[in-house]
This record gives C-alpha cells, sequence and structure tokens, in this order.
C-alpha cells in the first residue's frame, strides 16, 4: 500500500536499487499540461550519483522513458508511465551482506518485516527509489510554474558547518558548488570538510532548508491533511529524514504568544502578515506567505571503517563498506525534497478545485 | 477528504466547537476486541477543558455515546459510531469576531479556502475536534495493550523550562502535576511560570516527547508509509504542532556516521542494537527498540492583549481574545500524541497482517 | 474499510438495525450548498418503513439530525455529521434466532467472517443502513438539481408482473401507488399480488429502472471506475440486487454491431446519437443522452411460512419469520437506487474538475 | 484516479493501444509467494489477438517483462513493476479518425472530459489496456490457486447462439476451440456465425460465465463492498460489458421468497445450502458455495459496413472501420473475466486477514 503517494496528483513507484530498472505511474495529471522535458532532466541531473567528485561514483544517466500519457507533448489526462534503466547495477558486490545486518540501514527491519529480503544494493530500501519522486515532482513543478508558484531548497548545514544566522543569501549561487549551499564561504567549508571526511572513511549529516513562494492563501485541508501534516509525511518518506519544522519551528516551543503571533496587514491591497512565524501556514492551510521548512538529515549509514555487528543466526561479525556511496546525500536530497514538496502542493491545488460551488 | 485518517484501522470524524455534538466513526476495528472503557475515559478526561486551574474554564464532561460496532461489549467488526455532545458551547460569544480574523488563528485562511467561515468558536478550526482522535486513540491504545505495546507521552518543556538534560525522570510522576511533567521540580517551576503567564493575558509554547515502548520488529512500511513519515504526519495534524523530530533529530545533522551508526548485538537471545540513535526506526520499519520522538508546539494564538489585525475589508482594526482558552495546551495535548501515535501503531500492525505469506 | 463511499464526495456510515441510532458522515461536499431539506425529508419518507399497507409495519419517523457542517443553512465544506435515532427496534424479538441460521440471509456469512454476530434484527446486514444512503443521496441531489440533472426511479415489475413493454409511461403518476409504479393498471395488478402474497406468508422480487436525464457529456473515468462501473458498484451493493444491465443491456449479447451501434448525429448545434443502445455511456464516460439502467431484486427472505435450516451446531431445526417485514421491498427501495446513483454522479462531477487546466 | 484497482492487492496501469509500451505495478503482493509464470503465459496467450483466425489479425506476442518485485523467482513483498511492448502498433493507420466520432466508440466522451484525444488506436480507451488486468489478475489467480480456488470462465452465447439450457458441460473443452465455449456443437455454430459475420464486415455480442470454485466462506466486505458490488464493479469495467447478474439473477425478480431461499443443510460435517440461487453469496459474503456470475457483452463498435456520423465540428461524415479487429471480442474476454475475479477475490481475502483478533 505505501507504494503510492497523493490523493488526485499521484504517483506509485516500483523498483529496487539493482534490479533491471525501476520507474512509476503518475496519475491525475490533468490533460493539457506540457510538462518542462528541460526542468525534468535539470532536476535529475541534480539527484543523480556521479555528477561530482563528492557524490557516490556509480555511473548512472538516469534517463527516464515516458512511456504514456502524453500526444506531441501534451498531458492527455491518462496515467503517465515512465521507466529509468539501472544500467550500473552491480547486484554481485552484495553478496558478502546476504547473510549480515549492516549497522543503521533497513536489513534487519526489512527481513523482520518480509521474512526475504533482497539484499542487493539494499533492494527497495535504498535511496535510489527517490529518482522516481524526482520524475513525479519535476512534473508537478512544471504546472506550479504556470501559477507562479517557486519551490526552492538548498543545504544550510553539513556536519556542524552552519550558513551563519544573519547572512543574507543569493539562491541562485546554490547550484555553482557541489554541497548546494547558496552561501560561497560556508560551501567551501562543507566540500573541504566532506573530502576530509570521505578520505577518513566516515560520513555527515546535515540540513536542507525548501522555501515555497507564491503560494496563494486557501490550500490545504482541515484536520487530518494540514498543508504542514502532508508536507511532513511527504518529506519524512525521504531516507535519512530525522526531523522536520516549519516556520518558527523548535523555536516556538519557548516563545509567547504575544511574540510569536503573526499580525495581519493590508499591503498593496492584499491581507498579509507582518511577521511570518506561522511560516505561510494557518490551521494547516496556507496564507499566502512563504512557506519555509527545516530538514534534518542523518549521516549515511554506510562507511568505509570497519563495523561490528550480527549476522543472521545472531552471532556477532564485522562489516566494512564497500559499494560506492556518496559521504553525504544532503546535497543530492535537495531535488527530492523540492519533489516531495511539490507533489503535496499541487495534489491540494488540485483538491481545492472541489472546495466550493 | 481529509477527515479520515488510516487505511485498515481508520477514524472519521466531524464536528464544530459550538454546533450541537462532534463525534466520528471507527472502522476496521477487528471483530472480538473488548475495549478498555476506563482507558477511554481517563484518555478524554486528561484532554477535557476545565481538569484544572490552568486549563480552560470552558466546562465540558465529555462523556462519549457509543451507537454502534460492540454487542454486549465486543466489538462485532462493524463499524463503531460516538458522539459527544457539546454543552458549554456559548457561540454567541463569538459575534464580534465575525468580521475580523485573529492573528495566527485560521480565520483568514478557512474564508480564502471556503468563501465561507464558521466564526462561533474557530468552527472546525478549533483544538476541541482533538477530542473525537482521543476517542479512537484509546481504543486503539486498548487494542495495543493486549500485545503489551505502551505508549507514553509527557511535558518535556513550558516557556523554555525544560527537564534537564541528564535528568533521570519516573514517568509514574507525570500525570501527578497539572503540567503532565514527570520531573516535579520542572513541575513546579512550569506551574507558577504558566500562572504568571496567564495573568499577564499571554500564552505559552513547549515540547511533548512521546515514548513507545514494546513494538514488535518490522511494523513500518517502506517508501512513503514509512513508519516514522505516518506518524510525522499524524503528530504535526495535531493543531499547534511546529515541529517533530525522531532518536536523534536534529543532533543527527552534526554527527559522523561513525557515531551515530546503531550497532546491532544479540541480547537474550535477541537481535537488538546497542545505541538507538535509530529511535527505533530503520528504513521506515520498527527495529523492536524504544521508539522515540519529540514534538514542539507553539504558544496559543488567543490571548488576551490586545492585538492589532484587519478585518474582512482589509481595514486595521484591534481584536482581545475572550472566549475560555488556555495559556498553554501542551498539558492536554498529551493525550492526543498519546492517540495519534496509537492510531498509526495499530493501523500499521494490521497492515502488517498481509505483508507476507 | 467498507463503510465508506466515493472519492472527493465521500458517505461513510455506522449503525445496526436494533442499536440505539444509526448514522453517518458526509465528506467532500464543496462550500456554498443549500441542501433541499424538503428534497432529503421526502426522500426518507418514500423509504420508510410503516409508510403503507404493503410496508413493514416497524414504525420509524427517520427524522435525521445534522449535527455540523452547515451554517445558517449553507454547506461550509466540512463534514456533515448525522444520526438517525432508531426508535421502534425491539431486540428482543430476535432472541430465538442467536442460534440458528435463516435461509438467504448473511447469519451465517457474518459468523464466518467475524466469529461473532450481532443478531438482532440482522445488526448490520439489515437493509435499515440505507437509511444512511438515502440521506447522502438526497444530499447529491440536492446539487444535482442545481445542474438540472434528474435521477429518477420507478417499479418496473414484481412478481412477474410488468410495464408492459410498449406501455408509455408518466413518471409523475409514479408516487400515486404503493408500488412506485408509473402505469396505474399494472400498478393495481401489483397491489393485489402483494396482498395476496402478504397474506399467504411469502414475498416477492422486483425490478426498478433507473433514468438519469441532463448528465453533461464528459463525466465518468476510463478504465477501473468508468461511469457503469461505479453505478454497478452502487446499486449491486444495495441489500438483495441480483443483477444490473445498462442500455441495451442482455439483449445487446444478442445483437450485431450495424445494429447496436449508435450513430452520431447533430441536433439543435449539439452533438448527440440517434439511438440510444449505449444508455448515456461510451467507454465508461457520459456521452450527454439518457443514462438508463435496470436492477433486478430477490424476493425478501424473510417469509412467515416454516422452512428448514440448521443451527450453529450444524443441527437441522425450523425457523419462521416473525419480526415486521416487507412482503417486497422493492417499491421502498426505489429512493435508494437514486440515492446511490446520484452518490456517484455527484463524486464523478466533482473528480471531473481536475480533469483538465 | 480510476488507474488503480484494489484496496491492499492494488493494480495500478498505464499505457496506450499505440504507445511504445503499456504496463502496470502491483503492489501489496504479500512477500513468499512462486508467482506461476506458466499460467501468467498461458493466461495472456488466451487474451492476445493473432491468436486463431476469428481474432484479430494484429500481430502481439504480449511478453510480460517483470522488472522489481522477485529475488529468485519469489516476492518480496515490494511493488511489482512489469512492461510489455507494443511491437505492431500501425499509430499512422488512425489519422483518418482524428477529426470524426466513431459510432459507439470512447472518441466523442474523451474529447468531451480530456479536451484532447489519443485518436491512435482509441489510446487509453482500447482493450489492449485488458493485457495488464491479466499480468495481474494471472498472479492473483497463483495465490488462490495455493488455496484451491479456481476461477473458470467460458462464452456461454454468441450473436444469440446459446448452450442449451440443461445441456451438461465439461469445463475442460473451453479451450479446444477457438471460441472457448465448452460445448462442442454449440462452439461450432458460434465459430461458423462468426466467420459469416467476419465476412459481413458486422460484428457480433455475446456472454460469459464465470464459476468461482473453493471459496471459504467469511469473504467479502458489508454495506458498501460486497463480494457481488466489487465483482460487479471489477467486471463493468471491462470494455464492452452491459450487465451482470448473479446466482439466480433477472430471473429472481419473478420468484417468489419460498422458491428463492437456500435452506441450510449439514454435508458432511460443513453447513451449506441446498440450492444455490445465492450464487455462493449472502449479505455480500461468500458461503462457501460456487459462486456463479453471467455477463453481456455488446457486439464491437468497429465494422468495415460504412456509417454515418459527425466530424469534431457537428458536420455528417461516414466512416469505414478499417484497422485490426475482432468479429466478437468475447472469447478473448474469458481471461479478462476470470482475472477480474481473481483480483477480487485475492484482496478480499487479504482484508479479511485483519477482520477479527
Amino acid at each position: 500500500m505505501s507504494n503510492t503517494f497523493g490523493t488526485i496528483f499521484k504517483l506509485t513507484t516500483f523498483g529496487e536499487s539493482h534490479g533491471p530498472a525501476i520507474g512509476g505511474i503518475i496519475e491525475g495529471c490533468p490533460a493539457g499540461l506540457v510538462p518542462d522535458m528541460e526542468l525534468i532532466r535539470r532536476m535529475l541531473e541534480r539527484r543523480r550519483p556521479g555528477q561530482s567528485a563528492i557524490a557516490s561514483p556509480r555511473n548512472e544517466q538516469d534517463e527516464v522513458e515516458f512511456l504514456s500519457g502524453m500526444m506531441d507533448g501534451v498531458t492527455t489526462g491518462t496515467p503517465i508511465g515512465f521507466i529509468i534503466r539501472n544500467n550500473d547495477a552491480r547486484p554481485g558486490d552484495y553478496d558478502a551482506l546476504k547473510e549480515l545486518y549492516r549497522p543503521s540501514h533497513a536489513d534487519f527491519t526489512y527481513e523482520s518485516k518480509y521474512s526475504i529480503r533482497d539484499h542487493r544494493g539494499s533492494g527497495r530500501a535504498s535511496a535510489r527509489e527517490t529518482v522516481c519522486r524526482v520524475v513525479a515532482g519535476a512534473l508537478a513543478l512544471s504546472a506550479l510554474h504556470r501559477q507562479n508558484i517557486r519551490v526552492n531548497a538548498w543545504v544550510h548545514s553539513i556536519g556542524g558547518i552552519s550558513i551563519p544566522e544573519r547572512a543574507t543569501i543569493d539562491l541562485s549561487l546554490a547550484e555553482n558548488n557541489p554541497v548546494r549551499c547558496p552561501h560561497t564561504t560556508t560551501a567551501e567549508a562543507m566540500v573541504k570538510l566532506l573530502e576530509k571526511t570521505r578520505d577518513e572513511g566516515d560520513s555527515l549529516g546535515g540540513m536542507i532548508v525548501c522555501s515555497i513562494k507564491g503560494m496563494p492563501p486557501g490550500i490545504g485541508e482541515p484536520v487530518f491533511d494540514k498543508l504542514n501534516a502532508l508536507l511532513g509525511h511527504a518529506i519524512l518518506s525521504i531516507p535519512a529524514v530525522k526531523g522536520i519544522e516549519f516556520g518558527s519551528g523548535f523555536a516556538a516551543a519557548g516563545m509567547k504568544g504575544s511574540e510569536h503571533n503573526d499580525v495581519f496587514v493590508t499591503e498593496n491591497n492584499r491581507i498579509t502578515t507582518g511577521t511570518n512565524h506561522s511560516g505561510g501556514i494557518q490551521g494547516g492551510i496556507s496564507n499566502g506567505n512563504e512557506i519555509l521548512l527545516r530538514v534534518a538529515f542523518k549521516p549515511v549509514a554506510t562507511i568505509r571503517k570497519e563495523q561490528p555487528t550480527v549476522n543472521r543466526k545472531g552471532e556477532a561479525v564485522t562489516v566494512e563498506g564497500k559499494g560506492r556511496h556518496d559521504a553525504c546525500v544532503v546535497p543530492r536530497a535537495v531535488p527530492v525534497v523540492e519533489a516531495m514538496a511539490a507533489l503535496i502542493l499541487f495534489d491540494l491545488i488540485l483538491r481545492q478545485r472541489a472546495a466550493k460551488f
């Protein structure tokens, strides 16, 4: 059941890291959209392994083949099937891992769940599945752009190195460096730390910030499907995410109502708020302001250092990461965060079409 | 669409704060459960207004009337309908708010969404709707208790006052004080601060920690419905929640893989992990360890101080909170967090029944 | 899972025949509808027991209490909860049936499914649950009437007595007689047969025809949720239904393509078809013509004659219907058929809002 | 929304008749199944065009490529993606149809719905999409066979030629002739009529009967998802189906309760019924007896005869079927009926796992 995401605009995915292909089906895309193919290509490029010296050297071009749902470049309203071939899969690399459980990987939990586990490159538990999210999310972005809604994510911190609190950031710089950090000196420090960590055979966590601008007010559903609850669901489902906060976030827990409340004002004949502690969402529904969320990622579980663990019989053994892994996934996760946000936003915008007479 | 929650064990709710009644339908409860009616009553008591001097003085006994789905105290497999009458509703109290938007409330966003808004006590946007979540969550807890799964939440901080980092806490103390904090001296400081804040006409935010013990390994779904993603969805849908983290949470962003990884060990013939940075969840699936999550709540938006805002025409006006409100909802939100967690856990346990031959 | 029906406009119901109340929650009704309360009342009146000498003498006024989702008679977009008290329940009447399985009732199958069974008036298996369908269906009809869509059902046959094949029928006559047959002489013959059958302690089946006029073309979904497939699902879920056909129906199986095809023509600047073997639906989508369907109902299973059966131990026993039952449910099922059709039509109309840019 | 079918065991499909490929994703298949690949191949063979002289000459081998969800021939619990290449697509054949609406095809209704239409071989409205249903249905059958549940469909009538009412039929003969009729002399007459009709450029409808044996009692859901309602939904969603009936079916409308009721008896220590007017289903739940349903198909809309119609401007034009079409789809629809029934049965069996403690 858990391979489908969304209500009207829906993505269903399949595929393991080292099978012949992964792919998905996008349902509920309204007829008459001209998907921005260049945007899709660029989003995939930002996510793909092998894109820089600090990313996994697995060599996947991640070219998506669309199999249905469009005619002459226009969506027809029917489901959009797509596949991406796994060209550089090396299932044999994982034979040694068949009988043991890697620390902080999903080996043990998958086997507990299914009694069977595809050990080749973590099977379905591999972050490789996120490539399908990017395809669908980029398509949703195509639609959001028509309404001038912009979704931008960037790396805020890696391994304790953060953009300074009051720094002005210029988002156009985020793609100028391999860590996707829009603050150049911070980015340089991050790259250095990452190279050192990689050479030590270790890995790092980090934080991503995501900004959504241009959302019309009134999007989101009361009670269970609040805009923040759905964004939380979407983004907490990305591998390695450990926490999420919106607007004032955890800091709100220490504030007073009189400090935190966002006072309404009229600007340019439009009702808005002076401050934005609400992060653009009130009562689960967008208020037209910038939506801001921050996401924490844990360090990659695969490290080159030797670690103790147990095998399937529960006997103590050791494991050493081989495979081809990132020292930090956070830079590659940036388009995944954008994609998941876009899926939620576009789905809620379509749901809104049935909200009133 | 957003009034139903769950996949197999499902809750659908209805009701506004100042209408005649609120209620819900619980579907998918397996036949043969003897719900613990005393547990349901106790959970409702912990949530209800008027329970202590620091809670809203609205006087609701919150007695639930079950209308179907049981025979002689045993569930029959058919849907369980229930209602709770609103006995102390005073819709007239809100007439003055009909034409203006209270800061950080959902007035503006509901009206943007539906073009019509029930202004009486925030209508459906009132946290009064959470009483239905508690009914269904307590029923789910009844079922979880049969499997020795325990869900306990408590208040960790209010307005900046927190349980000290290395304090040992005795959960049995949490219900001995009106703030539901299991650390007595911290609780006393919280109560004092709350009284002062209430007298100043202001409000406070805070944090809740939730612990889940006894979960069998293998519960949770890969990809989109990861256990943490669903818990996140559930808890971020509670009014006033601004952030959530699991296990190591935001701190993980600053850690190395070699520090963060939870090494597997065998203890008492059972595979487990030495550390628990994973917070009991790996790859979105429970690993049998304690699940730990932390939730941030913003301060209550309604304060007695005068605040500027705008009316429906966009003209500047002022508003002063009247109604009957809490200076801090966090203590009353404790059973709501437990209830939402229980809904997810029991639903996933039922989903697991179809996971393998 | 099976107590919710619909995708955007959704009905969830609860309640047993002899519990305190039955009811439901209607979700997804757009804000801004003024439900036609008189229509709802009239639909309930047509369905309720005790309405005529040939219906069950159970005395239920079936007054619906709406608990939420409207303000000053207008829907607000939030869920509409409602209950109907069971005023004339007599659970004690069924004590004798606790240990045996009535022929062609759901006693045996419910017990096979749940290991427990509410034997009081068939519990959830009672057709009493259809009263909730009528409430929601009548609300949907309110919305359809705004678009000049009309749904009319009537009794075509009872116990082998049918409206003659080429008879002209005047639908306005259908409500003039207790069997809801718009052909007066046929209606008279049906009433006579029903009285005789009732006196013999037996029961009869029959057929209902349903006509939907004014549907815009383009409503319905390709592949799995074809308009006819959803109407089939909806109507086959009504108790006692044994078959359904659309347009040419079973007769189509004996026809040639050249006879059956509906040729397109232009009339009054509108594209339509000359014949209507398609019954208003082509490829699962409405074409703007009248939608016509026919439904077969089996005779009521409860009869006053003594019948052999077995008890829970499998021992041969006899059973004789007591309770208060209809000799034929078909006249009372007419508004239920209309209601189920209306639920599907309005839901699909709302789904269509997301079909194109 | 309408491209997904099922609740736990779910199929989502994509693909147009003349695109590069069609395919689907099967979710919710429990881990540990060894799918019967030969069964899948055989089911596809029975459905594929080009299988006999009376079927469409389009040459598709319909070889399915499974892309995920299995390891060493065993299901792993993860989604099963599959594609089937369209090898003999000839989109150019349809250029002449771009501007007109073929009688009783979905051209007009698709265009009404989406404002855009893939005219190449009817696009998504082509019965070619049923090949994906057969893949998933055959997989479900693999699972049902483990429990000794057998699903068999056959052709009962074509163009008015039916198996005589009291004929004994030997299902093993159904696959011995190109019309899939298990009554040899009837089959011969059908073939002759089909050849004649094909030569005249016309087409024929027919009826399929489907029998399900070995269902345990207790499968199916009360109220909206009755076993018959779901089977109805499934089978009415197959292209060209005009009606369905269960057990006594339309004949029940003319019967008395005392005739129609199925009396319970004990046979071989098992409770069953003497007669089977219920068609194996009571109150929407299986009772352990044979489930029997009959399905009516209309004649194929594409005929070689010239027909009047209108073009997109509403002007009168004529159309003559070219393409490669069947004179009667009923024989090729037999495995599709079996597949759709299997999808429902297996899904409900999995849903039943959560029905009781």
